[in-house]
This record gives structure tokens, sequence and C-alpha cells, in this order.
């Protein structure tokens, strides 16, 4: 099954938008964690099956499980076995290189990872986007307009042809001939996800930034969604995964999943 | 010793401006390599063993390792470890991402892959670099001209501040208060590669482009040469790797190696 259906698929089951970002942090776990033989593994596994019928994706983030190197490879390979099946995964690693490296990394997360979606940096061009729009039943995330304060480095500049995320917006479209590519645009610009939702009326957005970086639910479900209601995967990654770093941090995690989904939930109604 | 210090020593001691390339690519490698354990490995050490004397730096390219799942991240791991200690190794994975995560990207290249120095995404502005920043005896190379068609997609777009990879140029001399920051300019795009130069006369910078992807080498070096007569690391990859694809393929990668490095030497005295 596709990226589209699966994501349609759990979104409808579950009624939920809520993305949860899988970032593994040793140093944040709860002590009776920390001493299993896999602790990334461990851990997570408990958050997926506190959450798994709250969700509408699963994103691991490459990064966190890099940085304990051959273990946090074993970890993350024991994760995407254990997510369900029904459950889409999308790998951030966003990744952009030249052709023939971005067919590696395509196959990297696709072939070796199980993944459903990626996020991919556009700054190279259409030529190191292309190898992922080959797998036509997948979903590249295009960084667009990211949530860091930084973002305005670049991605902010005025060009001939727009402020740079724009122009990047409109390239996801040209480069969609179906639904290939999607965007990530951070919670944290609420009014900039509704101009960008009007040059890409019909791409799925990723939305990190609503839990520990401040973003707005209420605002992003009221200028994110598309025509249909839909296309938001709104992500919230810290603030759920260690909403307590004691023995009772699953049940944290599923509380602060609840209480993301209902506020999104709330907020879709009245945006409707 | 940091990148810098031993960039310079091997430069000279190997009198080479020559960065050999590490892509391994199972589908290009010899009949009787494939057979061997750790076939990525297997080539690679042979590669490695047979130029130690002819380069300034190596690049494992982090897709064509994460393409063989957690077999390449051995692999990864092995060649690492069997690169001779006083030539650098360039981390070429164009990461790029939030500081929280960006501070797990540094720490795998720099505390579980022994690397010298990495190729960074600058998209994301000034935070995503920050923490490569901090280990300040090392290089990040921020993508500044890629090698490839594309890159005009988004690189070449005029701002209000300059075309941005002159954007990108003048940020990384601005975030370099040592020798932290470097760039990455392909080989295809000569003349720009002076006039960056000139934006930035003391950064290093890694020029991809000069093998398969059919960059001049005497352009490169003209243009690309600081005020010292130095200051390039000229990537070769598949040029090299590939020279034969026979049982001579150590040979051919050595002779392939020997010339490139005779023609870069040539054009930099014709240069000084």
């Amino acid at each position: 099954m596709g990226f589209v259906e699966k994501f349609r698929g759990i979104r409808d089951k579950n009624q939920s938008m809520v993305c949860v970002g899988l970032d593994p942090d040793l140093d944040r776990m709860p002590d009776h964690v920390k001493a299993a033989a896999d602790p990334i593994f461990a851990f997570l596994n408990e958050i997926v099956s506190a959450t798994a019928d709250l969700v509408c994706c699963y994103k691991p983030n490459f990064a966190f499980f890099g940085s304990s190197g051959r273990a946090g490879w074993e970890s993350l390979e024991a994760l995407t076995r254990s997510i369900p099946d029904d459950i889409p995964i999308l790998l951030d690693f966003k990744a952009g290189d030249i052709g023939n490296t971005a067919v590696h990394y395509a196959r990297m997360a696709y072939e070796k990872l199980q993944a459903d979606a990626v996020t991919v940096n556009p700054l190279m061009g259409k030529d190191a986007v292309d190898p992922f729009l080959t797998y036509a039943d997948r979903c590249c995330f295009l960084l667009c307009l990211t949530s860091n304060s930084s973002s305005s480095d670049f991605q902010r500049l005025e060009t001939n042809d727009g402020l740079l995320y724009q122009v990047v917006a409109r390239k996801a479209v040209e480069w969609s001939s179906g639904s290939q590519c999607g965007l990530v645009v951070g919670a944290t610009h609420p009014g900039e996800l509704g101009e960008i939702r009007r040059i890409a009326p019909s791409l799925p957005f990723l939305v990190p930034g609503v839990g520990s970086q401040g973003g707005d639910a209420g605002e992003v479900v009221q200028n994110g969604l598309d025509s249909t209601g839909s296309g938001l995967l709104i992500n919230a990654s810290r603030s759920i995964l260690y909403a307590s770093d004691g023995e009772d941090f699953v049940q944290a995690a599923r509380q602060a999943t609840i209480d993301l989904k209902a506020q999104l939930n709330v907020a879709a109604e009245q945006a409707a």
C-alpha cells in the first residue's frame, strides 16, 4: 500500500492528525529503560505500543539513531519492523545529494528501512529529488519553511521569483505529478502556512514545532488544512516522548498524545 | 590534531590536492571482491592502501553505506578505523537540521565515525550549523554551489542580497571565526569558483565534479587556489574507484589518482 492510502486509512481509523516524532535521546530516558539491552528500541517500542491507536504517522529522526553508532542502526531497524503495518513511517533524514547518490539514500529509506515517506532537502534542485520521485507510491516531504528561528537566514530571502520558501513550494507542486511530494512547514509560522497552502492546495504538509518549539496547534489547523479538511501531519516529538522521565513515561506519553489529538480535532471542527 | 593541521600536514607530505571520494557501489565492484565477507570494506581498504601516499583527504559518502543497511554501517566503521591517522576523513552526509537534532549528527560524525570534517546543507540557517561549529578543531563544508546541473534551481536564484550561493559563501565567512567552515563548490562551475574565492579568501573548498561529472581540473586550480597556493580539496570518486572493473582495479585506481594529482600540480605551477 502506498503512503497516501496508508495515511488516509489510519487517519480515518484513528481520527488523528498527530505524527509522533521518534527522537530517542538516552539522556532523557527513564533510568529503568536505560538498563535494557537495547534501550532505544525498548523505549520507542513502549511509546509506539501506547500511541498506535492515536496517531496518523511515526517519524523516526535518523540523527538520534546515528549518534549511537551501529547500535543505533540496529535499534532503528528493529523499530521499523515493530511499527504496525497500517501506520506510515516517515524517515526524517533531510537527505539531498546528486542523483547517483540520492538513489542510494532512497534505497536506504525505502528498501532497507521500510519507510513510506522521507524528508528531503531541496537545495540541490530537481535532480537531487528525482530518485525519490521514482518511488511513485511513496512521498518525499521537501523542506519549505522550517520551524527553527534561523530558517529566515535563507528560506525567507526575497528572490526574483518570490521568497525562497515560496519558490520551493511551487517547485514541489510542479515536480509532484501525482502525490509524490509533500512540504515541511514549521508550526511556528502559522501565517505563512496558509499562504503555502494556497500555493500547494493538495500536497500533504508535515508540520513540526507544535510541542517543545511552541507553535500553536489551533492556528496550524486553521491555516493548514486542505479543502477536504485533511493534508496535515502535525508532529510532536519531545513533548510526547519525554512528557515524564519517570516510570510513568508510557502513560504520560499516551496522555500527551490524547491531549494533542483532541486539541487538533477541536480546532478542525471550529475551522470547518 | 585538528582538521586544518591534518590537512596541511598530509598535503605537504603527499604534495597532493586529491580527495578520494569513497562511494562503494556493489554493482560496480570486481567480481572477486564481491565474494568477500565484507565486500564494501574489502574494496575500499584496497583503494585506501593503494592511494594513501597520493591524497590529501578521504571522503566517505554516507548514502553508499546506508543503502546496504546495517552491513554498510559496519563497513563504514571498519573503514574509518583503517584510514591512516594522518589523513583527514571528511564524512559526506550533507546533514542539516534544527539544533537539538544537529547535535546528534555532529556526534555521529565526530564521535562515532572519527570524522575530521563533514558536509552540511545550510538551508536551515545558522542554528542548524552551530552544533558543528562547537567542534572548533573540525571543519564543516557548507553546500554553496553544487556540481549537479539542477543546482541552478535554487542556488542561482537572484536574491535581494546577491545570488543565493553568494549569500551562503558570505555567511560561511561570517560564521567561521577560526577555520570551522569550508565550502562545497562544484568543479563544473569554474568561473563562479573564482568569484566565490574572492568572497571567501581563506576558507578551504571541497571541489567535487572533476571526474565522471566532467569538470576541468586545470580551471579549478587556476580559479580556486587561495593566496597561499592552497585551500583546495579536489574530489574524484567514480573515476578512481571504478577506473577498472577487473582484477587490476587497485592498480587502475592508483594510476588514475597519480594522473589526477599530477594534472592538478602542473596546473598549480602554471597558476603560480
